[in-house]
């Protein structure tokens, strides 16, 4: 049974934040560890051709009127952003920043822009917001607003980016168990039955 | 708690046929009654510019994987016919045919359908193939194919591809417990606690 969980998901997917109150829990049940893994559905969508869910036409009120009832499913406050959706650059950002040598602090940090964006409908893209909700976690608010601007941090996100799609990565949530794709967060209960089975 | 539930489909949709196979017995279980409603995926997709999953860069690869997955969780016997996908316009017709007069036999001959394209993989867009399909459930073959080019079939047909349409119905399959919308193979466990629960 493999020991690691990829969870890829973009910061301003209901979904991917409905996934993200599961993940870690599912995983931990199973001996397994998740690595977080941000990245843009924006290029995606180029590729895939798809526009954001509410966009498009016949899907849009069904993602809306979806979006909640499947919060409502789990037990979770869910609330829509005003604007959205939006290209979610930095806290995707400050994510990698963080990631290579304080990984836990990443996690909290993208729990913390999750819970802004979808239990309070803030602006989770805000790079000011983002820097508010490091703070607490210890995280120097004034270099995290600097590293964002850097290109080799930038320069980062675009990378993990192409690597997402070069796995085959479309739709956010996505999760890797091993080399096992599943997208969407009504795949969980899936993900779940793999990590107990071993696959089928 | 309703008594009927509504089950869109398309005769070429491999999730389709999928939930073909189990939505009976669950909605039995609730005493509910289920109405088969086969419609077009292709004017949905005109709407929503999706193209089929197969067709669609980064998906595709995913969507066959997960067809063949999907089945073996459920254990059903999957395969993809040759030329996929294609607009079923005979078996969808020809169920409308039969649906107000002989609704038994309509549903009977549309998981016929659906064995014979996703189990053995043969062309079920074919109206040859589908009138010898109908026979053995004590239709007339002859008239099957000589309804199924008539104007007033092919009307009804673009009138309930219109209902569809017109009610959000932009997938495939697509369920509806009352006016309650549900989008997915993957939801027919949501739709199992709907039916138990009246809602949540």
């Amino acid at each position: 049974m493999p020991s690691i969980i990829e969870f890829y998901f973009d910061f301003y997917s209901p979904y991917g934040y409905l996934a993200s109150l599961r993940i870690d829990e599912m995983a931990a049940r199973h001996g397994c560890v998740v690595i977080w893994r941000p990245f843009l559905l924006g290029p995606a969508f180029a590729a895939t051709g798809h526009r954001p869910l509410l966009d498009t036409p016949l899907m849009g009120d069904y993602a809306a009127h979806d979006f909640a009832r499947s919060a409502r499913l789990q037990g979770a406050v869910f609330r829509l952003p005003e604007e959205f959706p939006k290209a979610a650059l930095a806290p995707s950002r400050a994510y990698y920043w963080l990631f290579d040598d304080q990984p836990e602090k990443a996690r909290r940090l993208a729990k913390a822009v999750y819970r802004a964006t979808f239990e309070q409908g803030l602006d989770g893209t805000r790079p000011e917001l983002v820097a508010q909700l490091a703070e607490p976690l210890g995280i120097d608010s004034a270099a995290l607003l600097a590293a964002i601007e850097t290109p080799v941090v930038k320069d980062r996100l675009k990378r993990e980016n192409r690597t997402a799609m070069e796995r085959g990565v479309f739709g956010s949530p996505f999760v890797f168990v091993g080399d096992e794709p599943f997208w969407g967060n009504d795949r969980l209960d899936q993900v779940d039955r793999w990590l107990q089975t071993g696959g089928w």
